[in-house]
């Protein structure tokens, strides 16, 4: 497996654009996003478990319930969310969609992401749909990955070239997340494409097993957001023999590649976490279950507290074990371990459930670096997992204190 | 039933005392408590559910399996929790009681509060215990309720007198709490007091069920601590008929009295919450079940993008809407209604889980009050709910970022 330029564009048969088309006031912000398969693909997708759903994930789910689909619309800047229109509008975007291009309406993944509850209006998309049509190119990854962002800060890009029976296949995919961050079955939005030759139904095995330790273990602020949207879409142009099988060496040659595009992505919004200065990374090992492992990680990952501290570069582990405490898992806490990493080093702070002693000066270099490992240990068996998260800090404040004006 | 002063001293026969004995560097600041009752009293306590307890909780708990106590020692600025000698620790505290009353050790309710995973010095309590008991007075409670402050800016106290078979009994407490709140079966540190005549059992279960009410429905940040308690004393001094059931008016009666005091500490617990601005209480009413009232109401007082828009004045009502749909209680998203209230008036801004037309500017002055109502109406059923929380501030991530330091 090697990593390659392109994003979503990597692989074989796909175009991308991205346009500022009006739904934003920032003229210099894209808001309205593209991809195309030059065929017809297998599409796979998961979604919030959130019981208020987005317009578009309700359309979605309709247009790819027969396993194929071509291409993804996506604005952001508003989310199409509790709006009484917002079905029609979701449709009007995938029949723009067949308008402007060769490609059914039925065929489109529509997503939204932005304010909830305000109408959308279709006039600034319809008005720009022939630009954005014109803006779709072999390399046209980075400005759909611009045309998806809220408050993110980062373009989330990401591609693997992997070989299965001797073909080369690539798999690709962008990603915006910042707020509202907390998935339940999927994530934010996540496009992922690939020009390996799969089925429908081998897909969706692939990617929502794949989501259970990428998107759901990562966490901003807890809350779910509505309009959670991961989907990916497979051409087949790769030429390779169509993986047919969850039994067979080629599917998983191709979950490998899905969970380095997933992994990767997790880490980037995670990182990218609304007013976030550092990426938070939290390993179990030695759990009984992977599941006390999960519950552990992502409990801690999420501690408000312990996110304010990693802000403020406080080797403050009390927390952690607080946050162990609640999880809810059944542990033995007498053999909790602790010590957090960074490129800086590695310090233990916690065995058998109690401090050691340690230098604070040396816990607040490794402390002060953007990526900060949080190694947990329950001593009870061999399951692991890992959880994302980041720093909680003014700006996360600030940036949700005053979103919609 | 009638507010008093007096606080926890306000019930007959308590004394209560606080003092700076130097666990705490700031010397103006009150670091141990000392309540008293005058006989022996009943005792009832729930405690925090997180895995990792405090060392006073283990402590308290054999103290009080007899269903009696007659003391309350709590220190503020350690919270004896993940420390080796921990139990030890906090016998010690029980026993230096013993030394200097004629209370017996096994009579003492003994609590901690402040960082953990710090030893805790005997110490400072052991040299400042006889001028802790000097102090004690039958008008100490505001004294006690500012030595078991730790990040709070209020001191938390109230009281009622109330009336049981002709008998005027009174019911006070004390409460300290402000971040690392979000109680699960008991909450923080509450101190209450009474002197009505009630047996231990029946005592037991008027707490139990008030605090699924009361505290489990407090947040402040999502992070159940390691310390919680709440216990409250009944040392009969009233002289009312013995309250030995839970099917009596009598003890109707009690309950009535106890939440007034239990809801009116929740209140000031999230009002005070760490950094906080503002305080939220969250009603949710036409719910098909009690249940689904109370996992509704709390989820949306933990919604850390609402807490953020509360502290903007930001009538974000799609917020509301999302926390509600993460919930996981089982509803009909299309009958929600979400109106904003405060003493500047009512706005309604949700309908049917759809946004409705509303003036910005009116609800931005509603929501610039200092006590924010949301109400929610489910339209399913007629249980009914409410949860309190607080707004998320610069100062929560200010406090947080660096409190060991």
């Amino acid at each position: 497996m090697e990593k390659v330029n392109g994003g979503i564009c990597a692989a074989s048969g796909f175009k991308a654009a991205g346009i500022h088309c009006g739904i934003r006031k920032n003229k210099t912000k894209r808001d309205l996003a593209l991809i195309m398969s030059d065929v017809r693909a297998a599409a796979a997708a998961t979604y919030t478990t959130n019981l208020v759903k987005g317009a578009p994930i309700t359309v979605t789910k309709k247009n790819i319930a027969d396993g194929f689909a071509q291409g993804v619309i996506c604005n952001s800047g508003n989310a199409n969310t509790c709006n009484a229109n917002g079905i029609e509008i979701a449709e009007a975007m995938c029949e723009l969609c067949e308008k402007h291009t060769d490609v059914k309406s039925g065929d489109i993944i529509v997503a939204s992401t932005g304010v909830i509850g305000q109408p959308l209006d279709i006039t600034p998309i319809a008005n720009g749909m022939e630009a954005l049509v014109n803006d779709l190119t072999y390399d046209g990854s980075l400005r759909a990955a611009e045309g998806i962002m809220t408050t993110d800060t980062r373009v989330k890009e990401i591609a693997y070239k992997f070989n299965i029976g001797g073909k080369q296949c690539t798999i690709g995919g962008i990603a915006k997340g910042s707020g509202m961050i907390h998935p339940n079955m999927a994530t934010m939005l996540v496009f992922i494409t690939s020009d390996v030759a799969i089925t429908p139904e081998v897909l969706q095995t692939a990617l929502s097993a794949d989501v259970q330790d990428s998107f759901n273990m990562v966490s901003v602020d807890g809350d779910t957001s509505t309009n959670d949207m991961c989907c990916v879409l497979a051409n087949g142009m790769a030429g390779n023999k169509m993986i047919e099988s969850c039994d067979s060496d080629d599917y998983k040659e191709f979950c490998k590649a899905l969970f380095a595009v997933t992994s990767y992505l997790c880490r980037m919004i995670a990182r990218d976490g609304e007013g976030a200065t550092r990426l938070m990374e939290v390993t179990v090992s030695g759990a009984a279950t992977k599941d006390v492992a999960k519950v552990v990680a992502k409990s801690v990952a999420c501690s408000s507290l312990l996110k304010a501290a990693i802000f403020g570069a406080d080797a403050n582990w009390g927390r952690v074990l607080c946050a162990i405490g609640y999880s809810g898992a059944d542990l033995d806490v007498n053999k909790v371990g602790v010590s957090f990493q960074s490129k800086a080093g590695t310090i233990e702070v916690c065995r058998n459930g109690a401090g050691v002693d340690f230098s604070e000066e040396v816990a607040k270099e490794i402390l002060l670096e953007e990526e900060i490992k949080i190694l947990i240990t329950l001593d009870s068996g061999d399951a692991t997992a890992t959880a994302w998260g980041c720093d909680l800090t003014y700006d996360y404040v600030k940036i949700n204190g005053d979103y919609r004006t």
